[in-house]
Parts: C-alpha cells; structure tokens; sequence
C-alpha cells in the first residue's frame, strides 16, 4: 500500500475558493467542474503521447490528491488510461470519501483486467472502480470487460457522440457528459486530462460548464514534440484570430519552484 | 513624445537579484545576457506570425521599461524589428541612459527609413539608433542603408554566420554575437525576441551564456496557430528524450493578473 499524502491547511486554503461547496447538494442541474493539471512552461504535459513525464514537485503531488478529496468524480481520457495504468484513487492523509473514476473511452479500446492498477486498488478498499463512458451501443459491449468492471463495482454506460472527429472517431458533447454524471449523483467532477480532453473542454462552446481551473506550471521547458494543451484556434465574426480562452478572478500561488495558477474561465 | 513610465521600487527590488550589477566593468569577457519576454499559458508571444498581441498588462509594460533602463543593449530578431516597427527605447522615468538596441538581420531584410520609429526616437534624442549585426559582406551593404544608419548614430556590423538552417538561411553563434557586443563596449543585453532569437537561445548549447531569464506569464490561451516559445528537443546520450531547459533559483512574483517568473538556466 502506498503512504498518505500530506498536504498543509494553509495551502488548502488558498483553494478553497476554486472548490466546490463542502455539502455536496441533491438537486443539481450539472456537476461543479475543475479543470486541472500541470505543464511545463512549454505547456506540455509530457515529452512524448504515451511518456509519463515528472514536471512538478512533491507538493504538487499531494495538491493533486486533495482535490481529489473534494470531487465526487475524477475524468481522464483513454489515452491517458493506456499509456499511464493510473490509480485514480486519493491517498490524501484522513480522506473520508473516494471519487469515482470516469474514463472517456468512445471506442472501448481499454480492455479491463483485475490486474490494472485501477481494478487492485478497489479490490483492496483503496479506491472505486471506474465507470467507462463509451459511444458503443450496449449490445456489443464486450462480455468479459462488463463482467470485470462489475465484479469491481464500477460499469459502461453508453453516450450518444455528437461529432466526427477529422480522423473518422466520435467524440462527446461535455454537456451529455455532465448530464450522465448528474443522473449518477455525482455533484462534482475534476477533470485531470490529457491534452485530447482539456483541450476540448478549453473550447469556447464549453467554457460556461468549467467552474474553476487549477494549473500548475513547472520551470522548465521540455522542447518541440511534447503533448501541448493548446485549445482550437477561435476568431471573431469578422474571422480575425482572438485569444482562445482567458481566466479571471486569477490568483498566483508559488509551490516550492512550481506556481499553482487559479482562476475562471471568462465566459464570452 | 510619449509619457514616462512609472515602475514601483518595491518591484524592482524582487527583480534586483537577476539583474547585471549596477556598476559597469570595463574588463569584462562577455555582457551579462537577460533573456525576457511575455507568453500565453500556451507558450506563446503572439497570434499569428507578425500579429502584435497585447497579452499582459501596464505593470508588465513598465516592467519591461525598467528593465531596459538596467541593461545597456537589447537585442531583437528582424522578425520583430519588421513586424512591430519597435521604438527600443527606455521611457521609464527617470532613466540616466538609453540601451543600444541590437538588431539579428543576417540577410539585411530591413531597409532603414527616417521614418521607422526607431530613427525618428533617436532624432528626438529619446533612444539610441541601433547596430545591425549582418551575414552580408561590408562591400555588399546597401549605400542607403549604411548612411541612414550612420547619420543617426547606429551602424552595421558584420559577424561570420556559423550554421546553415534547414531553410537555407544562415544563423549566428550566440558566443559570435556577444563576442561583437564585448568589443562595442557593452556590458549587458536584454534579449527580448521574437521566438526564433528566443528558442535559439534556449537550446542547450547555449544555456551557460544566459545569466537571467525573467518570463512573464499572461492567464491567457492564445490556442492552435500562435507563435510559440519552445525549444529544440534534447536527448540524453542514450537518445531518449529529455527536457530541453530547466531553470533553478526560482522566484515567481505575481504583477496583477500575470506572474512574472524568474530564474537561471541548469547549465549541464
């Protein structure tokens, strides 16, 4: 079993004001969603689609596991899935609750095995088993993936995709997402990445679901070739290029050599 | 005339410890090089390629006034010179003397006129005319450009180019242009970009010639299409990716909405 995190009240609190409300609410109409995660100052996540890189410090480890603590839910893509094996657990020190893991998988490519690290850590009490969003109908879902993620406690269920990516997938609608999450009781979500998933979430059509964002920024450049978070180019009506997403209500908190940014989107 | 630019002491002494000393030495090897400038959380200076982006905000202008005014030469690519038509001036008050701007133009693509900003601040007695550091052969330089330079005080100085890029063009070693500097009597440089001079000085190979980098950060996206500060991959001896720059002694000063990062290369 790995140790609990520690992470110190008087940093906690400087979140608090990007957090959802402590009291999780019955009757809400969307999740409360954070955006989060951590780049280097090249904005890239990793040194290469598939490479887990260390960008940031020991602090932003324990950062990530609070927040954690104060979602309901937590989101990652299937790239992410694959390539990392992740936990998606909080080890935070006197943690009462563990968020469900929401895997966005339109495809199904992600065949679960009781020996992912996911599946361990809810076998042994230490997290929940995830719930796999995918556009494949309920039919031909493969029988051993579903008997698996049952077995564990976690499920798929099915959404409708609303677009055709350039490469011929599918992707989802954030609000059909938000809206599955709601009807699953789940009050909020902390969305951790990849670069697919934030960038899409950056996207101006969606920035009015996106309660806070939460970045952490490490001092280094990792160089050409990294796995950038860089949303979709936007224009005005007359076509010329703007900014294409800009935060307000910002605060700057250094975290040893990193700095946590916070802040919310402008909703245009 | 524009107006004088105000720079709150309290920020210039946060700033003072990755600034060249005060005092000028005459005996020194080679000028003290800052490298600044101004990015989205996206890493980049602009929207598009010769687009002038307003990313920070005033404080972040009179920051860089003030550093200019500590710094006897800036130094900016004819990327920018073209594309921005910059005054290179300090208006910051009270400043005891102006930088001599540098300007990288290895095929003398500029043309000088009476009427670039730059000549006609140096008429006025607000600035310096610069010095062009060129590719081109003494005996090939255009007569025109030679006497407007000259009459306002500027000239061209010819430095050996050391690599062809892949584009045919040729670039300068960093030692070669700092080496000139030396000669000229200048004992710091601002380098303020655009990305090319920026990511040049960035790689590796250089990173012992860069004694401060001062960052400013916009809470913006630019997204997709911008022009992006990111350097050269760099590997290992095995050839497995590695981060291209990392910096140590790290400060991170919020300046309203921006933060304002400074820091000294690793050298390895």
């Amino acid at each position: 079993m790995s140790e609990a995190l520690e992470f110190a009240p008087s940093s906690a609190a400087l979140l608090e004001p990007y957090l959802p409300p402590a009291s999780s609410q019955s009757t809400v109409s969307k999740p409360f969603v954070t955006l989060t995660f951590a780049t280097s100052l090249d904005s890239s996540l990793s040194l290469a689609p598939g490479v887990r890189t260390r960008l940031s410090g020991p602090r932003s480890k324990a950062m990530t596991h609070y927040l954690r603590s104060r979602h309901s839910a937590i989101l990652i893509g299937i790239n992410t899935m694959l390539a990392d094996d992740p936990g998606l657990n909080c080890r935070i020190s006197g943690a009462s609750s563990q968020p469900r893991p929401i895997i966005i998988d339109p495809h199904l490519r992600w065949t679960p095995k009781r020996s992912d690290k996911v599946l361990q850590i809810s076998r042994d009490g230490q997290g929940l088993a995830p719930i796999v969003l995918t556009a494949v109908q309920a039919g031909k879902w493969p029988e051993n993936s579903v008997s698996v993620l049952t077995e564990h406690g976690g499920k798929l269920i099915h959404v409708e995709p609303k677009k055709a990516t350039s490469s011929g997938g599918s992707r989802f609608d954030w609000h059909d997402i938000l809206a599955v999450l709601s009807q699953e009781g789940l009050s909020s979500l902390m969305v951790e990445g990849g670069a697919q998933i934030i960038n899409s979430l950056l996207d101006s059509q969606y920035h009015s679901l996106v309660d806070s964002v939460i970045v952490t920024i490490a001092p280094t450049w990792l160089g050409e070739g990294g796995v950038v978070v860089s949303p979709a180019r936007a224009h005005d009506e007359q076509g010329v290029p703007i900014p294409a997403a800009r935060l307000s209500d910002v605060k700057w908190h250094p975290f040893g050599e990193d700095v946590v940014l916070c802040g919310r989107l402008d909703k245009k």
